[in-house]
């Protein structure tokens, strides 16, 4: 690989990492709104949304660009079509943290309303996976990626034990519905970042390995 | 471009309009089972994500074998990346029919509920953006494309109707929220899919008129 290649390739990591960094503030920061009833914060995270935008065309473009000039082979070649991927799936998660903050919006035009604690933790999780899916791809660690794959469960997990309790103040009162419903939508959200980490990790396995672990688990579950 | 390359850009192509019809029937057979109580379509849906997962391994292997062969440059080059994002949304599509089945298949454990109405427009209208997006990659049509994500505002506010319909139910009796929380999330996955369609559209635009359009909306609703 020529010492160019290598010094873009660096690069477009340092580029991938920072936009991760933004998502990773964002989906913390949507969480905050929601259970601080901050409304600020939510439109603090809505207004980053054109940031990271404006940065995924600039990193996809990048990609383009050394394919078409470097025209790099095998593993180098596997590494550039994985960014593509990877950044295309680090903007849709921005995109999630925005649809929570828009929840949290929408939740604190109601009165008070118990966040169940469970939320918080699907939040940290959540948050942990990308991080360690992303450190993975960027160190080729398998073995991270695949406690990434192992720690869906427990947001899983999480996220039944947060239905559960949504359903019981459901049940107890109907002017419980509307805030729980929009407590409910925020959850699969942060369920859809999680899984977002996974198929990253599972690609991490699959450009190291060869190994498909991608579809071991079939779906996630919905 | 070589005639070999052309030829194998063509199967390609084939190999992908295969794997869309594939997921096409699973999003309209896992609303029927949901629709008509079918727990064996439902689990016939659940069987065929085997085989679209084996698919898209494929087609991505393809992608990088051309990629790595022909060191395409330019319009080439642009094609064969989005068809890694495009097979990658296929898969998960066809991912979100299953949780759609799974929804049906536990909605089909509780007495008769009224799936409302305007799940079933939902269903057509996703699945029409899907066709769409699709048919205005392969024919390089940006008309096509820009009806795809004008249609999503459609579907956007069929999912509000939906959602003001369960709320309602859920209001009116407690035994109506864990059932009406099915419906709710099978919605949730067709808007995704719907999310999906538009993305791709999205990228169609940029890649005939190199026009970003794909964050015109900021983010899609959720």
């Amino acid at each position: 690989m020529s010492k160019h290649l290598q010094r873009e390739l660096d690069e477009l990591r340092h580029e991938l990492l920072a936009l991760f960094g933004i998502v990773e503030q964002m989906i913390a920061k949507a969480f905050r709104a929601l259970r601080d009833r901050r409304t600020d914060l939510a439109r603090e995270v809505i207004g980053s949304d054109e940031d990271v935008d404006a940065r995924e065309v600039r990193i996809e473009e990048e990609c383009l660009k050394l394919l078409a000039l470097h025209q790099p082979v095998a593993s180098d070649l596997r590494w550039l079509t994985m960014v593509i991927k990877i950044n295309s799936d680090l903007e849709r998660m921005a995109d999630l943290a925005c649809n929570i903050a828009e929840r949290a919006e929408a939740l604190n035009l109601y009165p008070m309303f118990p966040i169940p604690n469970d939320l918080q933790a699907m939040v940290r999780e959540a948050s942990t996976m990308v991080r360690h899916a992303l450190d993975a791809f960027v160190d080729t660690d398998v073995k991270l990626a695949k406690q990434v794959i192992q720690a869906d469960d427990s947001v899983d997990d999480l996220n039944r034990r947060v239905i559960a309790e949504l359903q019981e103040l459901m049940k107890a009162a109907p002017e419980n519905v509307e805030p729980a419903l929009h407590c409910f939508s925020a959850a699969r959200h942060l369920e859809r970042v999680a899984d977002l980490a996974e198929n990253l990790a599972e690609d991490v396995i699959f450009m190291v390995d060869g190994q498909i672990v991608r579809h071991h688990g079939a779906f996630s579950e919905g």
